[in-house]
């Protein structure tokens, strides 16, 4: 046993159905008074409703994917003029985003409330695009200083969204149990994660509108982001970057698709994160446990379904082996990636993946 | 799901046999030039090895149980005259307390060795005591900023010992699972301290010397250390203060012969708790969890072998009435509290707390 773990200090609050109140109340709590709120022009109207006892200052509504620099440049200056000494998010990653680009400049406080279940509240990371260009970078002064986590507030997402982006979530929890920073409080976090989100999304299937399923996910959501950001990215995440960047496939569905063939392929090499992570789906293998869920929450199947063509693979593999993560528990060759990304392709039964008689060809 | 949860910002390290680089590297990363180094008398040669890379300014050994002013005092004026910007601190739960008695008026930062099970080092709260009496309190100056878990700085501690101080730590997660401020964040990283203990603890006592039980302990003990003080006391810690306050029972003891019984008095009530308390444990229900550890690490029994008379059973009852928690999953009755303490004094099957009959006398 030998690690280092950095906590990072935040407060979140569930208050499902009290999101204006608790936001006053940790707004409050900082000592605020000149708030600047920050709401894609969509959520407009659920951000007035949320906002409405704040003092606020300045209301923000350009928000935009991947925070391009003008954006924030704009949004800094704006804050700057109006004094702004505390920010509110109120939507999914990329208005977390922008109050986190501007936090980042301003050393201003965020209190972040969620709309979506991209977990980006409850990291220390920022991402700025300059001409098609991301760069991330941690920093402690981005991170929220609180969260406001209301379900009612989520009831609206789609169900195929909500089941995209909740497994999602579950994919940081499952690759934080190798990622190269991991240690066994990530893996508690992670498992708790798993758990809820192994529940909570077949209860949000089951009744779109109804709270516990979505309070579930939402704090497996939350759980997942605090893992991840703490182990660190391991192979699914990798593939999936490469993916998505060459080949322009769709955020969500290219993590649901490719997880479990990653997850049948490291699980016989990483026999601790096998065990947590079948033991927080109930089932009596970690691959048992997600292909259940999966099928329960008929998760998106082949990556051929979301716009990847089958002579990319060859391409997509050497890729990936460039920046495979040194500490991946099963050592990955030219070989036995290209079953796995041929078979992500299909759709085919990720158990093959297991044997490892693909690792010598 | 409803609850407000606050985490602290903390580094933990675990690096077994490296306390010494690990410790200097956690001063440098604070920028610190003048260390105060606390550490009894007892354990003065250990500091010695343990701080002999760090820029020291100035040696403290007057430490004392419970802290006490006078000595808190003159510890203050010490580092104030010294200009001390960091306190190291090694030791067990009064030198982790003394320390934070300093920094509570310095405000400087705290590096923690601990060298028992106590988990002061992971714990905003500080305590003082004047003319007898101990002031407690919370407060963020006093969280350690870093923590570094050598395991080889604790072989020394007896067995017995360990065993009576790593089941206080088992009390920490099992009381946080109904304390009056729990949330599912405190509830599981008690039950991964509960799986670290319930390992850790038979470790120890087949192999005192060797390094992986007690990692496991005191990762327990982190663990248990964080939970509980995020989820505040319950019914067993009112009913061991009223116990140890009262009649002077010994502390670590009196917490490993009482806590079976408030688990099987609770767990009927509070099915989560017990849901998760076994699963910590691998075992059907908690209560068969605990019993079988208590079974294997030859835990303290029956209150009778430690000093309490039986004719004190009914003035205890009268005092733990008065501050049982508002939130006890099951409803405290002068009946069943006499029922439980007298169990506990006898030392007898716990099992009969659970049936409630005794509720109705």
């Amino acid at each position: 046993m030998r690690f280092a773990h950095e906590t990072l200090p935040q407060r979140v609050c569930f208050a499902s159905g009290e999101a204006a109140s608790t936001l006053r109340a940790e707004v409050e709590r900082l000592g605020a008074r000149r708030v600047m709120v920050i709401a894609a022009a969509a959520e407009a109207e659920l951000a007035q409703q949320v906002t409405a006892d704040l003092p606020v200052a300045l209301r923000w509504s350009e928000v935009v994917m991947h925070v391009p620099v003008e954006v924030a440049e704009r949004a800094r200056a704006a804050a700057a003029v109006h004094e702004v000494d505390c920010l509110v998010s109120v939507g999914g990653g990329s208005t977390t985003g922008l109050a986190k680009a501007i936090a980042l400049t301003a050393d201003v406080p965020i209190v972040a409330v969620p709309t979506t279940y991209a977990g980006s509240e409850a990291t220390s990371v920022w991402g700025l695009t300059e001409r098609a260009r991301k760069t991330t970078g941690v920093d402690a002064r981005v991170l929220p200083r609180s969260v406001v986590y209301d379900a009612t507030l989520t009831v609206s997402l789609p169900v195929p969204m909500s089941v995209a982006s909740g497994l999602n979530a579950l994919a940081h929890c499952v690759d934080a149990m190798w990622g190269p920073r991991v240690d066994p409080i990530d893996r508690a976090l992670a498992g708790e994660g798993i758990h809820a989100l192994a529940t909570g999304l077949p209860a949000v299937m089951a009744d779109p509108a109804g709270l516990p399923g979505r309070e579930r996910t939402l704090y497996g959501t939350y759980l997942s982001a605090v893992a991840f950001s703490s182990a660190g990215s391991g192979l699914h995440h990798k593939i999936c970057h490469v993916l998505g960047g060459r080949y322009d496939l769709p955020h969500a569905q290219t993590h649901a698709v490719v997880l479990p063939y990653v997850l049948a392929f490291n699980a016989p090499c990483a026999p601790e994160a096998d065990r947590r992570i079948a033991a927080a789906f109930g089932a009596r293998s970690a691959i048992e446990g997600l292909q259940r869920l999966r099928h329960d929450v008929d998760a998106p199947k082949a990556l051929r379904d979301y716009g990847l063509e089958e002579s990319d693979v060859d391409d997509a593999v050497q890729a990936v082996l460039d920046v495979v993560p040194a500490g991946n528990p099963r050592p990955v060759t030219a070989g036995s990636l290209q079953h796995l990304l041929r078979s992500a392709w299909r759709g085919t039964d990720p158990s093959t993946m297991t044997d490892g008689k693909e690792d010598r060809r």
